[in-house]
């Protein structure tokens, strides 16, 4: 039951084994793909097993996953950080989707997770506004309330592969700065028009309640715009490790100026130059001079299977899965290539896409068992498009610490191994 | 700074108080609102609180909830369960977003929840294919993956309201077998297809590796369509609840025939007419005569806040937040009411709406602290519209014990308790 269009969709479309996109969205294009991971069965009957002779455990209040799953783990920083500094990332490479499960969201803090009461926290909307105001966790919840799916990128995300020799390490070692969620807060547009915004106030301060004191400075265009103070991750309340009670939530921006445990909202006439935008979070150019306040972090994707530390399972057919996301709007394509970027064809996005979320893309690909380079390369609606790491560190050196997100190379050998490789 | 559009936008559109869904998405609206459940704050400086002065703890591997968030927990059936058998809801009062949390999702099952141990659980796939074939958890992991954001609804979800008085529960502790998730798993049109479908076979059936064999009969026209074998829900692997390692996923219909602990599917003629779609997951109409195999859950909405066991805080201005969902596609719109029906307005409607995925609604409401009752009612793009329960029940009786989709009210008292009420 092939037909000439299937057939068609078994030719590549790109150097290496690359297959056409639609090629499994065909009904009938799996039996001439030969995909047969699986095996014959024979002609006895399904032995009956164990499980289904005893009744299994019953409900339970707050659900947990399998023990057999008890490997799939945030990343920890391999460094011994300062005391309370510290990170962990996604296992990219262990999940599927877009949603980021709140357990392996990655964390990012300066001085450790406080534990906060929300029954007693506050948080103070002052500065230059009419009204200064004290929102109770209660009182703000009472706020109209919006939900989006969007990303959340650590600035410094993917900087190992500033390095001079590739860092041998897994999608989520490199790349898991970085994960995606169901937001649900209150504008913050709606705040400070109630705490009545004077004309002067050009800026605000976000301050956490952590023992780092967290604080940035966001133009107040981002904070009319799509800003919210966020209480829901994932449908429940956040995570105290993604800012419990209540965190600044600013779609597309670095992730540390999310500000976690927010305490008070300044409207200021100029930036403060925090010691958190100044000493850090600003982008030292081969000019030796610092960019200071970038604050979306730009188009880019990752191949997260097959990924770095994987194993190929033998010659045939495999689908190239990653992830793409812009801090900028919406990924428009993902191109992927299995050459090392000689040649490349259009991946598959999976609906829907949305502005500064993550979005699947998907490829068919056919393995030979020869020597191969598989890269992603996103193009966001800005029209921007994800450069290669020769012409980003070209543009800016390696000083500049944060916002890489040149193309990730994957180098697969011929015994199946996958390694982070520079092309 | 309050417009003649704001102005506008303060007048009520529907009876007792209900405002334009628009309101809080014109900046400046807030103002004019009197939202105000801030308070003022004094000039004293901030405390700084015990939380900034000590290092807080440093990253883990696999996240928890904040201790103070223990009381939200999936609602546990009340009446003694037979052996095994059992289920639990979905806390819906307490979420916000569309995304339910992994750990939150609904339970229901027939004997237990299994222990499968992925690396030796297959799935067979015989009857009246070509090519019976037998798939590892790893081979399938291996086939092109599809994910897709969808609710999955318990047949018997909302059944207590067709009891003659109605059961003073929260959301969800009556409509809580409801859930929503990012799911990802292989179309099993493509498996199918690789074991070559023979032109005879118009049904399956699937059955699972439980205590309960659970197992049911599904037309061949939905396996080639849009059904899964899901391997991965909210980005990891599938929680033991849930199905672990691999469940059966048929977007839009009654939960049951997702079958979960999936072990095989067998191609079939006829349906199979199992114990669980004769002696149960049939619907008992009006002429003493079973329905059998009605699949699809109907379209259907619920106000999640307030609703019932939640309190009113005072007069003011508050926001109406629900779910609508249908498995026959999109919810196109949901109106809601403030006057038990009475008159109606359009809530907004979350983006991105999807297909057989729950929508978040919203609406301002100021709540004048007299006796309202509250409604909602959604319609989809079928244009199936969600009936009264007066209506729902002349159709069909009480002893129809599953779809029941009926529009549910919320009855405020000028106390401010909100309860179950039959309008």
């Amino acid at each position: 039951m092939t037909s000439d269009t299937q057939r068609h969709e078994l030719e590549p479309v790109a150097g290496n084994g690359l297959l056409h996109r639609r090629l499994f969205l065909t009904q009938g294009a799996a039996a001439g793909a030969a995909l047969l991971t699986a095996r014959a069965a024979g002609a006895a009957p399904l032995d009956v097993p164990a499980s289904m002779k005893t009744p299994g455990v019953p409900p339970s209040a707050y659900g947990e996953r399998s023990p057999h799953e008890a490997r799939v783990q945030r990343i920890a920083q391999s460094a011994a950080p300062s005391l309370g500094t510290g990170s962990s990332r996604t296992p990219l490479e262990s999940l599927e989707g877009v949603i980021t499960p709140s357990s392996l969201h990655f964390e990012r803090h300066h001085n450790g997770v406080p534990d906060l009461d929300p029954a007693t926290h506050q948080v103070l909307i002052h500065g230059l506004v009419e009204r200064p105001l004290l929102f109770s966790i209660d009182a703000l919840s009472r706020y109209p309330l919006v939900s989006r799916i969007q990303f959340l990128e650590c600035a410094g995300n993917s900087a190992g592969n500033n390095a001079p020799e590739p860092p041998q390490q897994s999608a989520g070692g490199i790349h898991g700065l970085l994960s995606c969620s169901d937001w649900t807060g209150v504008p913050l547009a709606v705040l400070l028009d109630e705490a009545g915004l004077k004309p002067e106030g050009r800026w605000i301060l976000a301050e956490g309640a952590d023992a780092a004191g967290m604080s940035r400075s966001v133009p107040i265009a981002k904070a009319l715009d799509d800003a919210i103070l966020a209480l829901y991750q994932n449908g429940e309340r956040l995570r105290p490790s993604n800012g419990y009670p209540v965190r600044l939530f600013l779609p597309g921006y670095e992730g540390n100026m999310n500000v976690k445990w927010l305490r008070r909202i300044k409207v200021t006439a100029g930036p403060t130059m925090t010691k958190d935008e100044t000493s850090k979070y600003s982008d030292l150019g081969l000019d030796g001079r610092s960019k200071l306040f970038t604050f979306p972090m730009d188009v880019k994707s990752v191949i997260t299977s097959p990924s770095g530390g994987q194993k190929m399972q033998g010659p045939g057919l495999y689908q190239i899965s990653g992830v793409a996301w812009s801090g900028f709007g919406k990924v428009r394509r993902v191109d992927v290539s299995a050459d090392g970027g000689k040649t490349w064809t259009q991946a598959a996005l999976t609906e829907p896409v949305l502005s500064k979320s993550l979005v699947r893309f998907r490829s068919p690909w056919r393995w030979s068992g020869g020597p191969s380079v598989l890269m992603s390369r996103a193009v966001d609606e800005s029209g921007a498009v994800q450069p290669t790491r020769a012409a980003l560190i070209a543009a800016r050196g390696t000083n500049y610490r944060y916002h890489y997100n040149a193309i990730q190379s994957w180098k697969v050998s011929e015994a199946g191994e996958i390694g982070n490789v520079y092309v």
